[in-house]
């Protein structure tokens, strides 16, 4: 018995960032166009073969991405230049691969993440720019964006967020750890023609309930509508019931921004 | 004979700003949606009947506008900030009004027009970003932009730009008067993986010829990959000759900033 090193698989960590509009998300599907869909038709002209990518986190329909990172085992043997100049010529304008690394053989893109970031855009203000649209959730009416960030501060540590998470999810422990809740930039609402009333929601941790980010910045919502407190969320929480908290946040004002790994 | 005031037409003043991915253009034309044609609609329905509006600019297919201006004569009533809430309302979210003035009965966006300013956006980057590509021209071998804006200076002056305007156009006198040719951005060639490198183009003038400062951006795109010098511009212009101006740059790279009037 010998090593042998010709069996040792190379593993590429690939970084991605893409509009979602077009896509029924990162997750392949019977119908519609996903990201992973185009990223393992891309790498599999490379290899001459089907290729499988794991994604970090699997972007719902409409959700984009700055720094989603995904995990490929190829046989492949080109420099990882090329593969970022060969995979962004397939890939569609929208997709584009912003780097490519050799990973260790055992680096997965989902088991081996140790955080993820994600951003929530609002556009407080009376119009929303033509060009911004696509990636803002919109709201016309004034928010107490003091009172969001009290209550997004509330939701740091480790908690049982099942009054976050999406009902018929298949995932059994709904306990996860968030490091980082907050408004990291509070635009006050505009005059009319202005376009200044950008209010931004980022959230850290370990790992994300399906359509949590989203059910949690619907909840920030009203409490910057007046709807509910910022001291109401240490009970939604202890509740443990989605029907309390609130309505789940549109798809394109969510951004997944990056991923950490050790 | 007494002076009717009931018989003074109100004229509108409307301020818009559109993403011209989706239409083929500002004017109407026998195919496809334009923002001319969808403008007139929206406010067919405040009117009760058919309005003709007059844009500031013909904005071909794929152009963009920040500050387009169109003038309308109506008979609505309406105040301005419900015409803007209401044309909002019916319009695209791609096309957007800005702001909604009344205007002196003999205002008339185009003819009033004193000047123009147009931006043309060049990212000078190996990768776009996704939620950029439609809104730049992608260069990615570096440029020389000290050229460029040695060339673009060049341009200020009232010139005969026969040199930079479209084959075909019905406009006898192409005597045109450029106020402001410059390069606003300078952003110099990034890192792979960075996407700082953006270079902006601006010009102001009293009117642009058709295809006239997508013809002017080719040029000084040529400047910059080393083509053609800065000192060539003096006799491109004198020469008058299309077919010695760079190649028309991509539409979707030009944007109407703003226009000014009296």
């Amino acid at each position: 018995l010998t090593f042998d090193l010709a069996g040792v698989p190379r593993v590429l960590k690939i970084t991605l960032a893409y509009d979602g509009t077009r896509y029924v998300g990162w997750q392949r599907q019977a119908e519609g166009s996903s990201i992973q869909g185009l990223l393992e038709e891309a790498l599999a002209r490379f290899e001459g073969g089907p290729v499988t990518v794991h994604g970090a986190g699997r972007t719902d329909a409409g959700v984009h991405a700055l720094g989603q990172v995904a995990s490929a085992q190829v046989a492949a043997g080109h420099d990882v230049s090329d593969l970022r100049r060969g995979l962004n010529a397939s890939l569609p304008p929208d997709v584009r691969v912003v780097q490519v690394e050799d990973a260790a053989p055992d680096f997965h893109a989902r088991f081996s993440a140790r955080s993820k970031t994600y951003r929530y855009a609002i556009r407080n203000a009376p119009l929303v720019s033509p060009f911004e649209y696509p990636y803002v959730c919109h709201v016309p009416e004034r928010l107490d964006v003091t009172a969001m960030q009290a209550a997004a501060s509330r939701l740091i540590g480790t908690h049982d967020f099942s009054a976050f998470r999406s009902a018929g999810s298949e995932v059994k422990d709904s306990v996860r750890t968030i490091t980082r809740s907050e408004i990291v930039r509070n635009g006050q609402l505009p005059t009319p023609n202005s376009q200044t009333g950008l209010v931004v929601y980022e959230v850290e941790g370990t790992g994300f309930l399906r359509h949590m980010v989203r059910a949690i910045a619907g909840t920030l919502l009203e409490v910057g509508r007046g709807w509910r407190t910022a001291e109401s969320i240490a009970a939604l929480i202890a509740g443990g019931s989605r029907a309390d908290a609130g309505a789940t946040a549109p798809a394109h004002g969510l951004f997944l921004v990056s991923v950490t790994y050790d």
